[in-house]
């Protein structure tokens, strides 16, 4: 009678979604579909929700919100991270409803129910003789830090590849130092789209054309195989391979690791890695290339280190530059509304208006999410028409039929749990 | 696929209900469970919806929206409360459009049908010769006055005991002369949380350290048993018993019931009713306890007759002093809004800024409503997180406790019928 | 457990419907009945989405929006009117987001998929070998126009009656020249009720008592078969009687059509269409009747042609007069919000100002149209009530009847497709 598909034609969706194609519209329109993807994604996989930098210390919170789920991330008077519901054992009230603060204990506004960091009940009034507080302690959720990367897993059992994965990254993100980093700032925007025509709109380049400021230090060459490289583009391939080869140079020497790792879907815990340089100046996301930290997160002895870029499924990107690093997530609202919150990190000590202008730090960033919010929206009132049919990626999209091959295998195999 | 539980679950949801315990997650956030509520509480239990001071001549009139349903409560020319389906028997438009308001006819202003204030159709133009308006006068809807207090019952048949009830709170209700009343205020609150949280929060008030201005006037040991005042609340529970003893002497002489009577769960119609001394000047809701309306409600020799407090199922409480009255109606909107509007009652020839000052009037309960608001809400965020497990009732929360279970027989009396 | 009505249900709603009432409630106020109405009523009828003067040269278009539809009606180089799905064959975004525009080829702004104004796939950057454009044109809808007034259908095979209903109404309509006509201005109103009460409401003047701009030139007999004139319409009915006759002999003179058709519930495509007199001076619709723009659409000898008036099933009505014409095309949003889109047409060499002032041009039908909507909203209100019974149809309801009529008619014909 409407648009929606039945669940049990779930399977037949995932049987049938052919590669190299984007999805039907189902996944894309369907209320029904979006509680799915919470469950079989966003409560089974390890998601990234802060950076490490956002609690530096005990005490300090932030709470993140994940489909109907409410988690507070809080670093504990040992200064480890946890993880708990936030969601009082008492009656259920909501505890902490601010996006971020500090608390000593973790009290509920509603009855005075209190927690510790490590999420114990301490107090509990008015209690009948045999309440047990040892039984109504905050329910936790897994948690981890790669590097200073803070990732929470909802499910029960977590995928267990995260830890092999955790080590490969590792080495490729500790010398941006970011568990010692500050937030420069954080901006959210809301993109009137599903989650993953979000994630879809970052796993190409092919749309860069709509990225005037992005393009300054990006090679635009993101995504071809060489020998896809169309013509129009050979000069900045040359360009690229100048860059390309210093800039090993400059890795080898600093002892950087930099090749790429693409396991992007060949995994539970997909991700692709690599360090590579940037255009122009090559120090950084800015229009001429040049750092906008002075400041740079570690002791290098030079700020030309293009961007060492990871993506994570199912809801990460993160450039970590010389002189800043820029951690992005994706979280889903509603099946057509998707929050990305950016967060800037510099050097602890980096001073605002002496060491870096936050307009030149953000500009380029901003500018390229405000535009993709717009192709994101187009995208999902197109794919709403019952007229939309799933249409063929290019060659250069190659990592956005891997985010989709990934999706698609990863609800294949929770509908077989 | 969803968070929504089938209505197939609700007979096993019902059965395994724990005694003690806050209900599931379904009951809260369920677009399901709240058409289920409208259906099998609001629409076939009686429900305060108004006072006959709000309607003090023939004509006037107030519209009650209670889920999909528009209900015209009008005083008629005998001076009787009648109430009618606000819908045009010709086709199907709402008639009356404003919340309150004073006719002479009942005129529907789409094609000027037109009723008079006992429902019947007196007029309609261009019908074909064989019309006849007596089958067409406006759906009647079950009403009743006690004291003052207007119920209206949306059911075919109504619960049986509510004459029972109306008998045995009359006598504690009619020296307050609400029928005699004026409106001095009524003030609409919309809570963004579901119609059982809040009326959860109103049954207990171990959150009452969250009401700074409600405690001034009310001894905090609402709730509590005896044997159960924890130590701390000694103190004021001594001040409790010489206050109390004073009380009932004067209630004696005056002839004013004031004992308990607790029926909240053991009949159709649940209800408590008694009265009780205020603490401080022990006269009215203010933050010294001091009358705010210096003409009372009626010749009472004393202004210190604390408060009468009336509890009802499904959505309404009452607060009735000598110096002014309040009554407080719920009506649930959506599974997570619910709309608590409160009135306040004084002697008819009362004038503000003479006997009373409206913000002195309204401080203290405005206050509270707004705090409460804030709990509800937390409540409803917190309850919808799929981490959320039903917690115990401390023993000072057992009317809420009272409520659930009220709830959870009314529905499954519902479903054996 | 809800109001909704399972879809299971709709062959027995559809069976029981009496005869002369209004219809059962789900049909207005289900979510279900609204994708319903969208599959079996707006997919497949032919609509009318605008009128050719939108479009006065190649490449100008306008996009329409029917339920999760994006048609983009457009101008060719060969100056015909073609219509395509908004919907990019590439990854699926909406192409063209402006209401109206003109365009040189239809560019998708995502990944620059760039298509002529014949839906032809033109250019897509960075495709693999294999890669063939002719399977990548846009999708084409189908498209009519009828003396310049444009209609489109959604369905594979749209109804076969159109070409004859269109060679019978286009005398009717081709004195008033629309093809070569320009839209003075145009407005857009959202009534908050579902479709078919807007278009209910569009077919009797039962209520036209509280249209008291629109009486003024309209004779207040509409829907009055002769026999059932009510008394205090007799002098109206014998106004109109002279003016009729006049107005026969007018339109006698220049050879215009005029006699009724009214096949309004008897054909897939319904209609009625009727040349008949304005009350007053006769000439427009205005408050004292005479034309509204000096310039008449055509080379008439007099300006005192009445209305030339058209009624479509499911979404339109029209009328022409000799100075001005004026379309209103009706587009279901959801389930209680309907789109009201009004145009007025004058001469093209009409100058603002100069031949006719805006706000007189449409002052009579912005007033009607605003006025509508308050009724419609109020029988939105009223048939969500539980306590809605379909109530009588009035002898001067029958355009509504058959608009009922021919509504069930296609449903059910949808239902045994």
């Amino acid at each position: 009678m409407n648009a929606r598909t039945p669940a049990a034609d779930l399977g037949g969706l995932l049987a049938r979604r052919p590669v190299g194609q984007s999805l039907e519209a189902p996944f894309y329109v369907g209320e029904e579909f979006f509680g799915l993807d919470v469950e079989a994604v966003f409560a089974r996989h390890w998601l990234f929700v802060a950076a490490e930098a956002e609690l530096p210390e005990p005490g300090d919170y932030v709470t993140v919100n994940v489909g109907p789920y409410s988690v507070i991330v809080v670093r504990d008077d040992d200064e480890a991270v946890q993880a708990f519901h936030n969601v009082c054992r008492h009656r259920g009230a909501r505890i902490l409803n601010e996006e971020r603060g500090s608390v000593g204990n973790i009290v509920c506004g509603y009855h005075r129910w209190t927690y510790g960091l490590d999420g114990k009940l301490l107090h509990a009034e008015s209690q009948a003789p045999g309440f047990d507080p040892s039984c109504f302690g905050l329910r936790s959720v897994h948690v981890r830090s790669v590097a200073g990367l803070v990732f929470i897993c909802l499910a029960e059992e977590p995928p267990a590849d995260f830890d092999e994965v955790a080590e490969r990254i590792a080495p490729y993100i500790e010398p941006h130092n970011l568990r010692q980093a500050k937030v420069a700032t954080q901006i959210d925007l809301v993109e009137n789209g599903n989650w993953k025509l979000t994630m879809e709109n970052n796993r190409e380049c092919y749309h860069c054309g709509g990225h005037p400021e992005l393009q300054c230090s990006l090679f635009p060459i993101y995504g071809y195989a060489e020998e896809d490289i169309p013509p129009v583009l050979r000069p900045a391939y040359e360009r690229y391979l100048k860059a390309d080869a210093e800039a090993r140079g400059t890795y080898e020497s600093l002892g950087l690791p930099y090749e790429a790792i693409e396991e992007l879907d060949t995994r539970t815990t997909g991700f692709r890695i690599q360090r590579e340089p940037l255009d122009l100046a090559g120090e950084s996301f800015t229009e001429d290339g040049t750092a906008a930290c002075r400041r740079l997160l570690a002791d290098f002895p030079t700020g030309r280190l293009g961007r060492l870029s990871l993506h994570m499924q199912p809801n990460a990107w993160f450039h970590f530059m010389a002189d800043h690093a820029i951690t992005f997530s994706v979280i889903p609202l509603a099946e057509d509304r998707t929050l990305v919150r950016t967060t800037w990190l510099v050097h602890p000590d980096a001073v605002e208006g002496v060491d870096y202008d936050l307009d030149t730090l953000t500009r380029v960033w901003t500018a390229t999410n405000d535009q993709d919010a717009v192709f994101v929206a187009r995208a999902q009132q197109g794919v709403t028409s019952p007229a939309y049919l799933p249409g063929p990626y290019s060659p250069t999209e190659y990592q956005v039929e891997a985010f989709v091959n990934w999706y698609v295998t990863r609800l294949k195999a929770h509908l077989e749990q």
